[in-house]
């Protein structure tokens, strides 16, 4: 089969590799139906994601049908459509138990890091009762692309971790494919405000057209001011971090309101400086974690309900066979306008 | 009356002061029983609370018998023995409305701060109504100075903020009051190991006494080391900040299982360095609060029911004119052993 290699900071290739085959009962094997690129990918690439090791199978979202199934798989058999969680999950360790799948011990964000990925023909999962969901009959497979990952991490460590009331104003530091994920879910909970910050002016016309109360162009703005007086001098009551730098972050301890929810969604590779000087009397909460993915399977009600239409994030499509191209496209992502991108198989 | 007295920094006196009189009918005045000093006194003393000006009498903390009220106040009157709460509330400002004392538009913590406070004979109480509590017939009023402040902030900033569930590992790094004080009270959800980290071996050992299953020293030990020994490698649950420095707050984040929450619960002078680096994927919360005291009534419930013994934490005991002795005790209490000091009237 052919797949999407990395070979080391900034070197990636599409090129034959060996078909996964079932390594333990737990195992499932799918056949990739649709895939996506995530933001993660594109740090991986640069070298930023130390676990990934020269010869790995990047690529962590994806449908597709399973193929086959190791004998202790009971919950999906051949022929089954299924989507790809992102997060590998044993379901009977400490972590599992509590539902911090994303801490498995013998899972977590494993799959396209310390094991083959998506971005391929076919990819072996392990866990696979517990790392698959079923797609019901008549649902747009390709949109369902959107739950592996994107949806479940905007969710629950934007919207969830940030406890988002209805009548609260949010406000959302970057409008990347993630902090749009957050934008939609919010809106399940009926905030007064959804305030989308971002450099991209295109990014921020889509935020308008997803929801977004107002938007702000923080190169152009006085981010800071204007929430502040779009919000009675008091700030937000939930700041979501969906960047991944240390400005931005600071920024979310610059709007927050006495008694708000800093919910941390970008993946970060620097400390930043914490001003507990004024935040300790403040009635804070920060939160930092990976998706769990235990949203999962209400995100796909909401899906089939027609309260959240994830393929409206989709912008571009590609052959499988052309992700090349397609990473081109999504590591221009500005100029491209684009949000993600589907490759088919 | 006498009254200890702010003359900027490094400067204290116990100076004669107009008595405190009704300004406006929610007022009280109240005649001082006991008080006591607080670590954020010493803060004000050093000069780091630019808020307290020359001329203030200060002291947040204490228990009195009402004087007099004013023509609004309808739940308190002459004569009743009554608990100071150390944050004054009006109770109808939007941030009372949601049991957000500390941020009381017309209050929070402003006693011994913008207004004068309670290390006098007589102290005028604003919002008497939801700032003064009743205390019951035959209750032990001098143990109740410490609900003023210190129970309800080590509670609720460490103990309810942390999350504290059964079974739980906790770290409570700094053994002094506030650190004190959320070792007793985090004892009423049963954790497993409470493990009290100090530099003073003393404050240590009367950490032993009050709970903790382990002590220790991180002037002669590893704190990070011993505390990844004492949980399977897998850090605390809980960790709760009670000093206010960096250094501490450090150690807090090198310490948290996933899944874990920090609860600050230190007055901060300096922004800290926050390891998102690390932190950004190990699904941790933290908090930074002033305290409510919304948990004031229930805290003197589990005294009445001797669930909770605050005059343990009372070491010493001075005349109320004697507060400069006093203070002389509390600034050296390593030396003098010192936990809380009483000051009678």
């Amino acid at each position: 089969m052919n797949a999407l290699v990395y070979h080391g900071p900034g070197k990636k290739a599409w090129e034959e590799k060996p078909m996964p085959s079932i390594l333990k009962p737990t195992d499932a094997i799918v056949k990739i139906s649709k895939t996506t690129i995530c933001g993660t990918d594109l740090h991986i690439l640069k070298g930023d994601v130390p676990s990934v090791e020269d010869g790995r199978i990047i690529g962590h979202e994806g449908v597709g049908v399973v193929l086959e199934t190791g004998t202790a798989v009971s919950n999906f058999k051949k022929g089954d459509h299924v989507i790809i969680s992102c997060i590998t999950s044993c379901g009977k360790c400490d972590y599992c138990k509590k539902g911090m799948y994303s801490h498995c011990e013998d899972g977590g964000w494993i799959l396209g890091n310390t094991i083959d990925g998506t971005q391929a023909e076919y990819v072996r999962i392990p866990h696979a009762d517990n790392s698959l969901h079923h797609i019901p009959a008549g649902t747009d497979e390709e949109a369902l692309v959107m739950l592996s990952d994107i949806l479940p991490t905007g969710f629950e460590c934007g919207v969830l971790n940030g406890k988002v009331k209805p009548g609260d104003n949010i406000a959302i530091v970057g409008a990347g494919p993630i902090g749009i994920a957050a934008l939609l879910t919010a809106q399940f909970y009926t905030p007064a405000q959804i305030i989308m910050v971002d450099l991209d002016e295109n990014r921020l016309i889509m935020s308008k057209n997803f929801g977004a109360t107002t938007t702000i162009n923080s190169a152009n703005e006085d981010a800071v001011e204007k929430i502040k007086s779009l919000t009675n001098g008091k700030g937000v009551d939930v700041a979501m971090e969906a960047v991944g730098v240390p400005s931005t972050f600071e920024l979310c301890q610059e709007i927050i309101a006495p008694g708000g929810h800093i919910a941390n969604i970008g993946v970060h590779g620097k400390s930043v400086a914490l001003h507990l000087e004024t935040l300790w009397s403040k009635n804070i909460t920060i939160t930092a974690s990976l998706v769990d993915t235990v949203t999962t399977p209400m995100l796909l009600k909401t899906v089939n309900a027609k309260k959240l239409e994830p393929n409206k994030l989709i912008t571009h499509h590609f052959k499988l066979d052309d992700i090349m191209k397609a990473y081109d496209t999504f590591e221009n992502a500005a100029e491209e306008k684009a949000l993600k991108v589907i490759l088919e198989n």
